[in-house]
């Protein structure tokens, strides 16, 4: 047993906590807020908010508020020229994933020179070192779904090749995250429901994964038993902020787990789908492909699957792990249908029977890395039959 | 529930990852290496290993081998002066907590001027704060113990005014630390189980802090586990590498928990009598204490005794709280009877029924801080009972 921990973000997590960026120390007097192209940032008034608390530190900033669901390289490229431009020493993520995944892949393009996808690993990216490092990013998240308050990652979509492809280093960590639950209470019951499971399944596939340690384990195990208790009532009841709180904190551990431990297959797959289909929310993506997905693996990791089914609060005491892992799959379809998305079907987004093939290829290629992070390494012929399998 | 997760460490564990020492980035060019006045940091090698992986990095070192087991403000202030004299730009602690501790308290005042109690905030301390900051510090840890690698806190003790005080800031966490249970396995036993027992209660006073938060929870109620089901075996086999592992697990899940929630008044009263004492290791003093510590404590917080005996694996499932409570206090005994620590009297260290009053006095006033996170406020009666009650 041999691992790494670093998570060197400081994490301000709780209602009402946004108000902390009046007083938190911040890594620069210029600020590059990153929101996205939608009206939410500017109509729940949390890009005056945010602006004003800056203004009472003394610290300026530029807006930029281009980015899409699922933010492409041509707006991290346009932002890191804005940021230069305009001087700023930092960049602030305001909003859902796509804007802090944005702001730390802007905050790499500021320091570097050439073009994002020659630091990119994976698919056509060249993986050059970032040698010069990034400037620091602040993430303030409006959402509870991708965790990427509390890792590294960014993903961004190469419009051009349709590759959707995650990066991040040490320098991809947030200095700061404020995770304001308060922030998250207009969030629609859909994106919610998508969200949630997106960190749901961060942390089942984080759970699964062969570089899974005891720490990662227990933030896992807990951030698994959070979403099935409480995603319902946040999709239910959006204004209910003891759920919002509780879904918040179930992605930002799902967040540290992926900062310790690693997505499988699950997400090579939903990459490619939502590449190839970007008007598929990642959440959905992942729902539609799940129960196919963790039916197939269920026997390769029988104790892990009973472990997450008794933290989804499924009875699995006294069950042979075999038995118990099914109870998993029991549990993933009674939280979608709790939470109004068990009948999501990929034909309804457009996509086809025939170009199967093609998204399974693409996984392999785009999103390598994380099918050798799986319990049992899956051959191209398994991938396609496990997203056909998916298919409604 | 607001809190604030912020532990910048990056930590490497495993048994051999001492050798990453060798490729690690480290901080500094020159390293004022901090080792105990004892005899095993060389004797079993530790020290030229660390030192030939420094210079295969091409980085210098002094050594100042000083440190008591309960470490002293002298040899801060000794090892302070040599570090800026030799032009040291890092501090590495090798070996236990108080070499540590020790290293991040000279880390202080090599950058700090004055003295060290100055910025001790607490007892006579002037809580200054360290406006400079403090070297860097890599923290090789060969005890399973403090928790120290994964926490900021440091505790050294005034020797003119008998006051053991832990302090922190955010400068004080270790930028690395290295756990290589491989450096544990020459621990004798009586110690093994003296340090064991400090992890443990370091994980159980955090999941009993009134700061508690569910991701220290998740981090205590682990090593709360691998404790009790590891010790006794890493107490009878000094060389199973397996045990070893799981304690040292424990032990640095023990000192995440001390960076986010708190410590309780029982480190107070044991501060309060190593102070006086300084021949009772300092998890020799928690074990004297805790029964009836624990004792007077469980109907004030019944749920989370329960919890933490179901983590020791004790049967309470079906049990009401308040039963399940007791079951904490019978597990405790039964782990210090496994690992031969149930016979320890204060009276055989020789302090006196008379002296309680004065210690009790102490607790209040050294390490005051803490009485806040208990989940019942004691008075300076019920404090005096306790190590009353804990007397042999
Ligand atoms: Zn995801
Ligand atoms: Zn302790």
């Amino acid at each position: 047993m041999s691992f790494t921990y670093h998570i060197p973000t400081r994490i301000l997590f709780g209602a009402g906590t946004l108000n902390a960026l009046e007083t938190e120390n911040l890594p620069g007097k210029k600020a590059l807020i990153v929101i996205s192209a939608g009206k939410s940032m500017r109509k729940n008034g949390y890009l005056d908010r945010v602006t004003s608390l800056l203004t009472k530190q003394g610290v300026s900033y530029v807006v930029f508020d281009k980015i899409l669901p699922n933010p492409i390289k041509a707006h991290v490229m346009e932002a890191a020229d804005l940021a230069r431009k305009e001087g700023c020493d930092f960049i602030i993520g305001l909003g859902g994933g796509s804007s802090i995944d944005s702001a730390k892949s802007i905050a790499v393009m500021v320091k570097n020179p050439g073009d994002y996808w020659d630091y990119v690993g994976g698919g056509t990216g060249k993986g050059l070192p970032t040698t010069n490092g990034a400037l620091p990013v602040v993430a303030i998240t409006t959402t509870a779904g991708t965790g990427t308050e509390a890792d590294p990652w960014t993903v961004i979509t190469q419009e051009e090749t349709h590759e959707k492809i995650g990066f991040g280093n040490i320098h991809t960590f947030p200095v700061l995250s404020i995770v304001d639950p308060e922030l998250m209470l207009t969030v629609p019951p859909e994106l919610t429901a998508y969200q949630g499971f997106d960190a749901f399944f961060h942390s089942v596939e984080g759970y699964l994964a062969t570089i899974a340690t005891p720490v990662s384990d227990v933030m896992a195990l807990k951030s698994i038993e959070l979403v099935a208790k409480y995603l319902p009532d946040a999709v239910k009841d959006g204004s209910n902020v003891e759920a919002r709180t509780q879904v918040a904190l179930a992605n930002t551990l799902a967040g540290m787990v992926e900062s310790i431990s690693s997505c499988t297959s699950e997400h090579s797959m939903e990459h490619a789908l939502s590449a190839y289909h970007p008007e598929i929310a990642h959440g959905a993506g992942l729902i539609m492909l799940s129960e196919a997905y963790h039916s197939f693996f269920l026997d390769k990791a029988p104790e892990r699957y009973f472990d997450m089914a008794r933290a989804m609060g499924e009875t699995v005491d006294g069950l042979k792990p075999a038995d118990g892992a099914k109870a998993f799959v029991k549990g993933l379809l009674k939280l979608q249908k709790a939470c109004n998305v068990d009948n999501l079907k990929m034909s309804a987004f457009g996509v086809k029977l025939d170009e199967i093939p093609t998204l399974a290829e693409n996984t392999r290629h785009a999103m390598a890395g994380l099918f050798k992070m799986d319990p049992y390494t899956l051959s191209l012929d398994e991938t396609e039959q496990i997203i056909k399998a998916a298919y409604k």
